[in-house]
């Protein structure tokens, strides 16, 4: 039996559509550049969704909804916001279709106008922003740390399953603060937040950092964020934090009154992450056989099963196995006691390969008699024989092997593909052979930086926050530069 | 100081939208038809959300997400869906705004016009059908038992917070099967579901039954419904659950071999609850100082307000009241300790009550010195003075006592609300002078069930699933009849 996964040395590409759709993670739709994510895709975004929900709550956020549809003049309010998002937008025109009554089948009705036109929102700062006016009149309104979890539409041209796609799923995390200070404190905060839970859960190591002016949120004074890097050398920005200073609150003429009665704009911030991550996470850890999901966040931990032969002890051998996992239950871990009798072992062993599902039990009539079990772990696929005594122990150990051992290799991926380089020869060919981050000294204008991406396709992903300064030339212009920057080819 | 709450005397109307938007529930928005869901309104459905996602696993489905946009043509599939849907849909018609040339501002570029328009989901029938299509081919793919949490879109022309609005929150579960009997089982699961969410969680009691042809869901062969009462005597229908028959898969072309490898189409159900149900909540409980919220889904449970008097004692009021907190909060209980300094108790009480905290504990210098607090609960307003000692579980003993008091007191009054009439005077002067569901014959025409409505603005909310057999005559047409069915006017 073949998976008929293409491998990532013949075709990239083609081994991360394989997985994601094999895999079950997602499907196309018939709508262009939409997908449907899948039951075992969206388990695994459920996992994702209720933990960052519950570090947003932790740090004191709380859950609201607004409405999709954004009234078009709203767009217009923000001059860099428009700019960044009229041109790829779903625009709602009409309120209802009709009969053709020349016989042409449903067509929209042309008495159903609407007098302004609705965006489906591609980001809701202006709805958010215009709401958030009559919310706040004082400094004891502020601050509104307020989150949102919503699906949003982007018109993207050229769009990948997970990585673009017309419309996602996300949060939108929109606060509202009486000071720049608290305001930017909210920012790096919630950078944090989500660099720990790329870190910690994901087991996906990120460098934090700021980005370019070129690269800014479209209306933001700063944008922070996270980016992490794939098996093919490109750069994934997995997550984005921004200071919107008081662009927004002055678009929507949002003041407060603070202690001494003055007025003031209020100060901005937003922050996302979206389905995205689910291809960075595919795209980080997975191999040849499939997906390799880190323990944390897979929807199925473990799985259990049973090597029949015949009817021989096969109800001993569904009673241990049933055995097991209850007790793995008891111990929180998620797992599923394999009987299905319509597929062979080997079969089970391929598909839950592909799957990604971290640990495989297999128990087989020999196991009975000498009271073991052999486990495998998808990551290095390592095959142990252990004894059945403390099992669920070492199970749950393993399991938080397993999500430290996948950080590991991640990082030390990522380590080995930061190379310094310090001529533009040296940039040209490093970005050919060995992909990767590279750090660079740059110059600081976005004219070089424009021009470094028409040549190579690389873009400055980010400042890092720890950036040591370094007095150095531009690789490009030769020209004065004080820290070196990491430039990279990025999805 | 006044909460300025209408009454329900003075305007029902008026009183419940007082309680939505000044109980902090939702808002009105910019967008004709959309609200905004505030925090505590959204507080209020991730506990409802929750508790029916549990449900739903529980009984074996899973979660998934299919597009927001359906193509025009696909609507048009089903005679009777595009029938339902078409009058009332949000049309995205282009995918770019720009700048007029003209000093326009922002216009939508009539060069960005899609080839097929798409339509705003209304309901995913058709989008979640088409994908089936290639999801299944044998019986082994069956069944499919699949839910999702979206926002849909129905361009409703008078819309009420929560009630009825152009975009709303739901989920809406479609399940694929083999035969027409295990479809049906699974339609009045999911009813049962829905009944028992309603009772159990928000003490809201229901009537199962199922619609007249003329109330059925666009496209179903049976529509199940849950009905409610509510305190201005007006029906609301709180949930449905049908049985689709093969309709979709003949219009989507979905065959599957079964064991004999014979094809068939495959039989669907599709069931759906949505924010709606807030507003049920909020008119079947609440009372003229504000919401009142069972204690299962309320998003706080109980509030601990200390009394001041100056800086008497103040630590050990605290610290009295941070403990109690804690051990609440050990026992699984959702509870504040209010010590804001900035609100006097008086103005903590009446916001409280607004809200419809369920249980409040007051905390006063006397009561240190008597070990005691002054427990006031919500729903029916009485306060009792208790011992501090085993006070947490006195608490959760309250909690339960009265979600079951407040399902008790709305089926004291659904009950005194279904009345018998055995004439059309009876009939028209029970919908003016009493309302509630009236209990009458009716001949089993869909012209009768018009020309009643139109008399009278009364609908046939269902024929109860528990009905029993009675001979009689149609009030309206003194036709026979063989069972009363269940008219009111209704949300």
């Amino acid at each position: 039996m073949s998976k008929e996964i293409t491998s990532r040395q013949e075709d990239y590409s083609q081994w991360y559509n394989d997985l994601v759709i094999k895999g079950s993670l997602a499907d196309y739709s018939a709508v262009r550049g939409c997908m449907v994510i899948k039951p075992y895709g969206f388990g695994l975004w459920e996992k994702m969704r209720d933990q960052l929900d519950k570090m947003f709550k932790d740090t004191g956020h709380v859950n609201a909804y607004f409405p999709l549809f954004i009234p078009k003049s709203f767009l217009n309010k923000e001059a860099a916001h428009v700019e960044g998002f009229a041109k790829e937008c779903a625009v709602v025109t009409h309120y209802r279709l009709k009969t053709d009554p020349d016989g042409g089948g449903l067509i929209v009705d042309p008495d159903a106008k609407l007098e302004e036109e609705l965006i489906v929102r591609p980001t809701s700062e202006t709805i958010i922003w215009n709401t958030y006016k009559t919310w706040i009149q004082s400094y004891r309104d502020l601050p509104l740390l307020i989150n949102q979890w919503a699906n949003v539409v982007r018109w993207e041209m050229r769009t990948r399953l997970f990585l673009r796609t017309a419309e996602f799923l996300w949060q939108e995390g929109h606060t509202a603060h009486a000071t720049a200070q608290e305001a930017i404190f909210e920012t790096r905060q919630m950078l944090d937040v989500y660099a720990e839970f790329a870190e910690e859960y994901m087991a996906l190591p990120v460098i934090k950092g700021v980005k370019t002016e070129s690269e800014r949120f479209a209306g933001a004074v700063d944008t922070y964020c996270i980016e992490a890097m794939m098996q093919d050398g490109k750069a994934l920005q997995a997550g984005t934090s921004h200071f919107l200073g008081q662009n927004f609150a002055r678009a929507f003429d949002v003041k407060f009154s603070d202690k001494d009665n003055k007025l003031d704009y209020v100060w901005a911030t937003s922050w996302g992450v979206s389905t995205r991550l689910i291809g960075a996470l595919v795209m980080a850890h997975s191999d040849d056989e499939g997906l390799v999901l880190p323990p944390k966040i897979a929807p199925l931990q473990v799985v259990i099963v049973p090597i029949y032969k015949g009817n021989e002890k096969k109800e001993l051998l569904d009673a241990k196995g049933k055995e097991f996992a209850r007790l793995l239950k008891e111990m929180g871990i998620s797992v599923k006691f394999d009987d299905n009798e319509n597929s062979r072992p080997g079969w089970k062993f391929a598909e839950y390969e592909l799957k990604g599902v971290p640990v495989r039990i297999a128990l087989g009539l020999r196991d009975l008699e000498s009271n073991t079990v052999e486990i495998a772990r998808r990551d290095t696929r390592e095959k142990m024989v252990v004894s059945m005594d403390g099992l669920p122990v070492k199970v749950k150990e393993l399991l938080d092997q397993i999500q430290q051992s996948m950080y590991n290799k991640a990082l030390a991926y990522r380590e080995e593909h930061i190379t310094r380089a310090d001529s533009w020869t040296e940039f040209e060919r490093l970005l050919d052979e060995k992909g990767g981050f590279i750090a660079a000294h740059w110059d600081g204008t976005a004219a070089t930086e424009e021009a470094i991406k028409d040549k190579t396709k690389a873009t400055i992903r980010c400042i890092p926050l720890d950036n040591p300064k370094e007095e150095g030339i531009c690789i490009l212009t030769g020209k004065p530069s004080s820290q070196r920057v990491l430039f990279a080819r990025a999805y």
